[in-house]
Order: C-alpha cells, then structure tokens, then sequence
C-alpha cells in the first residue's frame, strides 16, 4: 500500500550551519515541500544579509530536492524599515526569551520593550513564532509563559502569532482564547512524557526544550491533533546535535527527528484510525494561517518496514534502532 | 572554628562490590560511623552466608578506619528460622519493587504475597526499608506508593518501618500518621529539583531514583529537616557508577555523595541557621529509631574551603568542581 502526501511543511526546523547543515537538510527536503527554519544559529540571524546567505547556504544543501526554506529573523527591536525590506523574504520573526534554550542568549531580556517592534508586526501583517517558556521550575515554565501570550493576543488583536512546540493541556486549552494564535506540536511530544526521558535510565536523546511533560499533558495534544484541530501546525523542532554534546557531564536539548517525521507521523495518525486529518495537519492548517503556497510536490511513503539507523554522521536520530512500518518510497530514500 | 560531630550515621548507603568498594567506601568510613548497606548487588544480599561475605569485604575496604555496616537482607519471603538466624546480624530488610531501581530485579513483583514474612518482621521486631515508588509516571512514583505504606503501616501496627529516601511533600505529610514509621532523606534531595536535573544542560550527574521533585517538594522536606522532625534520618543514598555508565544513550541512576556528605550537610544546617539540629538527623534520630549504639566515634570538621575534585577515580562526584565551606580535618583527609 502507497501513500501520497500533498506539499508536507515542517512548520518548525533547527538546519544549523555548516557540515551539519549539508548532514541534515536532505532529510528534511526529502520529506517535506517546505519548512519554517530558525534562526537561532551561533550568530543569530537577524539582518537580512545574513538571512540571505543562510537561504542559500541551505538551498545548496538541498541540492535539487524541491524545498521552500521558510525563513525567520531573530527577534530583536526592528525598524519599519528594516521590517518592510525583509517582509517579502520571511515568514515571520521568532522571538526567545533570552537564555531559554540552545543559542537564544540575543533573545529578549525585557518583555516591556517589545511592543514597538510587535506593533509594526501587527500592522505589516508579519506572523510572530514565540519560544513560550519562562525560566521557572522546568515543568511549569510553558504554563508561566501562558500569560505573556496573553498579553500578546489581547494588545495586538490582528498579530498571526504561533505558540512554538507546545506540550501541555494549558497550552491547548489557552489555543481556544484567540482566533489569530496557532501553534506547532512537534513528532516526539506527541509520543514521549517526561517518564521516557527520565523514567528508567536517563535518554540524553529524549531530552528536549521544552522537556516532554505527563502523560495527561501528551494526551491532550493528541486528542486535539487526531481530533483535527485546525489551528495546530506541524512541526518537528528537529534540532541535531553532535554526539558529543549529547553525552557530556551536560547533555544539550534537541531531538533529532527529522529523519522519521513524516513515516512516523503517518503510522501515529493510522493507530489513531484518523489518518485522513494528516493532511490538515502537515500541510493544510499551515498554508491557511501562513497563507502560503507552497511548491507543488507530492511525496510517496510505502507501508514497508524499516529500522532507524543508530547513527546519522555523528547524530543520534528520535527512535534509533526502532522499527517503523512506514518508509519513503525508493526514489526518495531514506538517507 | 572547628566542629566536633559524635558517632555520624549514614542511614542508606550504596557501596557496591570490588574495585568500586574499594574506591568509595574509604569516604564513608572517615566521615561516619556507621552506615546501612544497600543489599543490592547485582548478586542480591540474601542469604546470610552472602552477608557475611560482604561485611567482611566492607571491613577490609574500610581498612583501620572505625565504621560499622549496619548490614540488611534484600527482601524476599523468608522463614522464621531464616531471619531468627539472621536478627543479630542485620538492622533490617530492604524492599524494592521488582525493577524499581539498579539492581532490583529480585524485588517484590506482588505484594499480595509479602504479609507473611512482613508479619514475621513485626514479631521478631526487625526493621522493614522500604524502596517506595511504584512504576507509574515519574514525577508521581513516590506519591502513588503511599497507599502501601499506610496498608503496611495499618496492617502491621507495631513494625518498624523506614520509607527510604523520600523526596515529596506528600511523604513528608505522610510521616506524621504513624509514629512507628521513620524516613531517610538525602542530602541531594535537599538541595536540587528536577529543574537542576533537567532545567539548563541535562545533568547526568545528578539523575537519581527518586528522581528530583518540584521546588514545594524540596521546601517541604527542608523545612522538616532543619525543623527537626524525630524521625528523619540522613541517609546519603551514595550512589556510585563509573563515568561511562553516566555517559551513554541511557544513563544511570545515582549520585555519589559521600565525599561530600559531612561538609555539605555542616554547610546546609549552617545556611538554615539550625546547627544545632545537625547531630539529632546525622545520629540521634537514627540511634533512638533503630535502637543502636554506634562506636564511639569524633569527626572533625574545619571551616575551611576546598574544592570539590571533578573525579574519584572514575566516578563523578555530587558538587563537583564546587567550593564548600566545611572540610574533614587534617587526619580524616578528603580521601
């Protein structure tokens, strides 16, 4: 049995840079028409040069893979002009908190002096993408955000905002407040809790920001992603890191999912017995908030079994060594 | 300013077999006067023949230092003549959930088959410790044990019971319904929460069953400890495992605090501003619970700065690379 899915986006992607930027991108061009990628590299991007050089540092990593690379600018205080010289080439501004996760130290310090800068994304009708996390005790830090989306919503009630990799039933309670929020769940808080990652041995491999919440958390984002929530966006937050960083007296966050989204998204939607809302949600749901078109591409999974490799260079891949039921058709490989 | 401490207990202690023995228990042995040795080995402690060997292992690895191992039996159904053979020699039985921990394995996998030999315990007036955390969601494993402690503590009312290394507001509440029922603490889950753990960077080092619970948790345990609650007991849960096994695609779980236990808990008690409440939790508590007299024994401590080493050997010690304010004098050395 084949499967054909129309124009998939990961609508939220760490590519990084350099060697891991050409070790990782195909397997996200070959699965996807498009994605939302971030700008949180070493050097932020967030001038539009720098965002320029980026673009083409990843379509070459691409190769001759159709793939629309989505690009964002860091958040910082922007001009208007600044704003409507970059508003053609991006897809929207993604804001961290400082400090909140890997490389978002040139995020915001102080949310009192963002709302010049939210303003004219109001006004210039630019999307806002949030890393929604305070610093407080690690279970609550989304839950503690959820004011400031808040704030947000109700002082500029035209912005298109996305709560980025949401991971709690708050969170997707918070989703019904607001016609113009969305949000992205990615593959592996749809699969995980915080009893994978720390519940038998520790897996530096499941450890992510935010961290995979309870089991009742995870359930409600499944309930409302199988339920056909037409708000809620896919996206990965595949975030590779180097072995090495994974296996130190301090591990770094990130999951590395991209290799397994799109044939494991198609097996957890199949359990649920709703696998005709994956379309809504790897693709549909996205080009209606974005309103985007994204390229015409149609990608072929085949319901042929699989083992994950242990290693992708020096990445440890999500479900390493499992088996999944679904794979890329032949042309499209795997990697 | 110096600080005399008689006759220190450590009331749960791991101190593993061989080469690993060899290296940890020197730590213990200078800073303590006794210590209840975890049964867990990977062979269980379980028969008294095994016991026997194993105290006389921990003697020869303590060299000329005074420390008395207070030795227990790993729990399984025993017979009266068993543990009437085995009474002088043990201070108790230690449950654990079958698969609860490292090596537990043999632990109980049905506690409708336990009473028998727990009776037993309660005739023959032998301690029962008790390893409380069920298999369910991580964060909710202790609290979700309380049910058998208070069947356990109801059923057999006069049973000495010990529920080890507690780490929830809720066990601490739990504490106060029977006065036959005592608790061990440990001196990291005084300190850290699951943020520590899991908040910044993932800390390997610091990954421990009962893992780190919320920031009320700790506080509630705090204010028990230096409150002086009469049947709290410090007991390290020193926990050692060589670096490579805290460095993997899962990692275990323990932290190796005996070098550290003396001057941290001097440290803690100082900060807290309850000094004097230091001798009852390292030593009174413990001797009028389990009605022990240790060997007579000084520890010296000096208020002077030392550096906590990055490695023993191959084990990665709790506070590493930290200062603490109180060391062991001169002659007791740092190991």
């Amino acid at each position: 049995m084949n499967l054909l899915l129309d124009a998939p986006l990961d609508m939220h992607l760490h590519l990084r840079e350099q060697e891991m930027l050409h070790l990782v991108a195909p397997f996200s061009a070959v699965q996807f028409a498009g994605g939302v990628v971030m700008p949180n590299l070493i050097e932020p991007v967030d001038t539009l040069a720098r965002l320029r050089a980026y673009r083409a540092a990843i379509h070459h990593a691409c190769g001759a893979e159709t793939f629309t690379p989505y690009m964002t600018l860091f958040f910082r205080e922007y001009s208007r002009e600044e704003l409507i010289a970059a508003k053609d080439e991006i897809i929207g501004l993604k804001l961290y908190p400082a400090g909140i996760t890997t490389q978002s130290e040139a995020g915001v310090r102080d949310f009192d002096r963002i709302g010049a800068t939210v303003a004219l994304l109001e006004e210039l009708d630019i999307p806002l993408l949030v890393h929604g996390e305070t610093s407080g005790f690690v279970m609550d830090r989304e839950r503690e955000f959820l004011p400031v989306y808040q704030w947000l919503a109700e002082t500029f009630p035209r912005l298109r905002m996305v709560m980025e990799h949401i991971t709690t039933a708050a969170a997707v309670e918070f989703l019904e407040k607001f016609d113009n929020v969305a949000a992205t769940v990615t593959l592996h808080h749809l699969m995980i809790t915080l009893g994978d990652v720390a519940g038998g041995l520790l897996r530096p491999d499941l450890f992510c920001k935010p961290i995979a919440k309870t089991p009742r958390d995870r359930e409600a984002l499944r309930r409302a992603v199988f339920g056909g929530h037409s708000r809620l966006l896919f996206g990965s937050d595949s975030a590779p890191h180097p072995r090495h960083k994974k296996e130190c007296c301090g591990c770094a966050a990130g999951v590395f999912s991209a290799p397994v989204a799109l044939p494991m998204l198609v097996q957890l939607f199949e359990e649920a017995e709703c696998l005709e809302r994956l379309p809504a949600f790897i693709s549909g749901n996205a080009q209606r908030f974005y309103r985007i078109a994204p390229p015409a591409k149609t990608v072929e999974l085949r319901r042929e079994a699989w083992l994950v490799p242990d290693l992708y260079g020096s990445v440890r891949p999500f479900l390493a060594g499992q088996e999944l039921r679904w794979s890329l058709s032949d042309e499209q490989g795997k990697g």
